[in-house]
């Protein structure tokens, strides 16, 4: 899969000279390219405890993104999944770490414990006081004697660095890591696997199934589970999370573990706030991710005073999503003067019959129409169509059938309430306008050519800017003789806007015009359905 | 392909409760589910001048992650790149407009312009105070009457909203937002398109071209460019741009289409900073995404001391990246005492040969073990072996040959210092154990023994383990036997490691066990690779 890096050699030395060149110079780095990779804060003067973490990349934000005050002072890099040398963490330590002595904070992976544990030896023996603590929050295996570190670590960074930033000293800080270890519990779920940079994707995840318990450098899931859907797939995290939550204060981090849309996010976001698990979360955010893994992991801490105070403290860095109260939804009631004047129904069992044809008509036309609107569109002028057709005809019974005055303007209302996009709008105006034109005494055919000339001006298309109106327009003018040739001439006008290859106004406009040969506008093409089912007759 | 949803109908309201039960308590919406999708500002009073932006979801986090004071006063939320109906538009002005009106913030999209207008005209009818923007920052189609609003209309949002929490009238707002939409231009390139709930995804991007001028609804790009990576990527974006560009202060604002990683997008910001292209960035970060499009978006504006003042108001919306500086990348030296002191050159073309010989072994089984390590790590055992195996071989002539107490620690350091991940200490600690052995007086066999009882304990490892020390282990003690015996024995080790379905140190310690039946454990399966080539003689 193609991804937007230049070489597998440089990508994580430019990713970290592109996160600092954008941090207004709060970062910079140390000089050691390419096997040394530290960023750390510009402000630092080693006054206070030093805070240091790191591990392979692939995490980002984690964990550079989170280098400055009230978080880390220094984060060691190393390359995509893969730990960073002895000497990259010992020349972290060696650069931040002044008389408080620093705090390694440490992912419990064997390569990362190594490499930061020989580096720590190494300080000490250099003279530097040097505490480590191993956070090790991932419950997806029970029974592993050395349980993985995860996204709960962000917790570690937090309390641990407002602590530091507020001048406590080094074991208050490492104690207080400790605790938030001791007490952290996370786990993930993934729709699919990761693509590390260079390799191909493995495809392990069947079809409607759900990896359970995965690890964050593209480690195999604990369970593939059945994806129902995001409020199951969300319970199946939080049941087992459930039994650490056991506290009067609890915060739930809801972190994006990589190609989660926001809106995915966000409807996650609705599962937790709906479970009760926690009383405030941080996230929804990309923090600790697995590069473009499609899948999201919980962790939950129980918190006292103190940190949940710690991690309220405001920190400038943009990855840090804050932490709010997980709260109800308040709504407000609707303003007044948003509906119009209800109809007065009345029944006119002619009237009906034909407005149920047009409806069933359009229901008919849903899937060829949605083919012909995904060569030019987003595929879904057939669903708009058959959604308003069906609201329509529930709707008859409500309507001023006997009054073409008062029905108009009904059923512009009517279908600007129910049919998204334009389309709705464009038959607001167009039926308003017919309206008013039966109330000005023009008979149908003029008042529906009225609606016509007024959704032109606003619309700002005429004929030949491959809109409905290539199809309305002469349907309309045709009328007059009757509908069969109100047919033809839609029709005529409908197949001509294949031939039109650079649409003028609508969506079509946007489209290079090598996706518009050879295929009817899809609006002038519903008009035309319309008009030759009505002249087939019921 | 599965996603994180519930069902199509549910998406949008699910996603906006969930971020409004996150806000702590910041947003509230109407009460108009589900036809009606507005998102309002909690301490709203209408005291100020009202913003209201909106359109199609699917732009998460627009266009509610920014409701929020010094941005947009409510968002009307449209389904799924569907515009929001004219009600709905209506009943958000009616919310929130008080005496000093409102200024509505239009994507330029025929279904947007239509119902934020005719949702204005209603409001005016009501006797609100209403102006009205369109913006339309796209330049990928430059001849196009009407270009598309795209990610641009973030600056729109920052600049009017800074200027309304101001107290400014609307006029002056609603006067520079104007300025800010003559001025600002977007283009955005992707490598694979959106993926619409529901709907199945558009193979249309042919392998090692991307889309350049696409828009954020799934329109198709107005023409295919080769890919060749990052750096070439954003210079064909910047170069359309660069015409814009021209002023003192320019701002470039990095928008993630969707499912970039974080990773990549920091790729991109180091070719951005690199252009010169501004010097001040917003981003990256996702703020107009079209779902989870693999793509990238810059919009250039040039700005006045105002509007950079404005856009550098801090919010407390988290979705909002703040403003930046773009700077070159700044260095720190290295500190002292990182560098063991180097070991004086010696010779010995025995023990030089021998060396070369292990080294071009595990050249040679470089793909062998990637492969056998892909079944249940992450496939770059071989890799890490091989790259350290090449830097060995350059490094022998810097090397103390002659003398094995120097030589055994000289061999660790280069290890630690050329090899990724855990595999690079683990050999360190391994060749000063057995440095410090030979130092002590033992004989080789006994100074890699000592090696190994150390990689033991530090690792936390035993025979049985499914590490390379079950290979290792048997192999040196076969070795007072001769190297054949040696190698036997490692085979032996090595090959019983399949059998181990539940490792309990190292990486696969987190695999499930179906993965490791069958398969050698791939360190183990190095060493006996090793042995069996010493045996084989030169």
């Amino acid at each position: 899969m193609a991804q937007f890096i230049n070489s597998k050699e440089d990508l994580v030395t430019q990713a970290i000279d592109g996160l600092i060149a954008c941090s207004g110079g709060a970062l910079q780095r140390l000089d050691g390219y390419p096997h040394i990779k530290v960023v750390t804060r510009s402000d630092w003067d080693n006054s206070k405890v030093a805070l240091i973490s790191g591990g392979g990349s692939g995490h980002e934000p984690s964990h550079a993104g989170f280098v400055g005050p009230g978080m880390l002072t220094a984060a060691v890099c190393g390359e995509v999944f893969a730990s960073p040398s002895v000497e990259a963490v010992l020349a972290g330590i060696l650069a931040v770490t002044g008389k408080q002595g620093c705090l390694l904070i440490v992912k419990n992976y064997t390569g990362d414990r190594l490499n930061f544990g020989l580096a720590a030896e190494r300080a000490r023996a250099l003279g530097r006081k040097v505490e480590m603590v191993v956070v090790d929050d991932d419950i997806a295996l029970p029974d592993l004697p050395q349980p993985r570190g995860v996204a709960g670590t962000l917790f570690v960074h937090k309390i641990a660095g407002a602590l530091a930033e507020q001048g406590e000293p080094l074991e208050t800080v490492a104690a207080a890591a400790r605790t938030v270890i001791e007490k952290v519990a996370s786990l993930g779920t993934s729709l699919d696997t990761c693509t590390v940079p260079g390799s191909p994707k493995e495809d392990r995840i069947p079809a409607g199934k759900a990896e359970l318990g995965l690890g964050i450098h593209g480690e195999p899931g604990v369970e593939h589970v059945p994806f129902i859907g995001a409020d199951d797939a969300m319970m199946r995290v939080l049941e087992k999370l459930r039994s650490q939550a056991d506290a009067k204060n609890c915060v739930a981090l809801l972190n994006n573990l990589g190609s989660t849309t926001p809106l995915e996010m966000s409807v996650l976001s609705n599962a937790i706030a709906d479970s009760g698990i926690a009383n405030f979360v941080i996230g929804p955010a990309p923090m600790m991710t697995s590069l473009d893994m499609h899948g999201f992991s919980v962790s939950i801490l129980p918190v006292d005073e103190k940190e949940l105070e710690a991690l309220q403290q405001p920190v400038p860095m943009a990855a840090w999503p804050g932490l709010f109260s997980l709260s109800g939804v308040a709504t407000q009631p609707l303003p007044d003067g948003l509906t119009p004047i209800a109809p007065i129904p009345s029944k006119n069992e002619n009237t009906k019959a034909t407005l149920e044809h047009i409806a069933d008509l359009l229901i008919d036309a849903e899937p060829a129409l949605n083919a012909l609107d995904a060569k030019s569109g987003d595929g879904d002028t057939g669903s708009t169509l058959a959604t308003a057709a069906r609201a329509l005809k529930g709707s008859l019974d409500r309507m001023p059938l006997a009054d073409l005055t008062q029905l108009f303007p009904a059923l512009g209302n009517e279908l600007s309430q129910t049919m998204g996009g334009s389309s709705g709008v464009i038959l607001a105006i167009f039926f308003n306008a017919a309206g008013d034109a039966c109330a000005g005494g023009a008979n149908v055919e003029d008042a529906l050519q009225a609606g016509m000339d007024r959704v032109s001006q606003v619309g700002g298309a005429k004929v030949g800017d491959r809109t409905m109106i290539d199809a309305l327009q002469p349907g309309l003018s045709a009328l007059q003789n009757g509908l069969k040739s109100a047919a033809e001439a839609a029709r005529s006008g409908a197949d001509g806007t294949a031939n039109i290859h650079r649409a003028k106004a609508g969506r079509a406009a946007y489209v290079p015009s090598e996706n518009l040969k050879g295929h009817n506008d899809p609006g002038a093409e519903a008009v035309a359905l319309v008009f030759e089912g009505l002249a087939r007759g019921l």
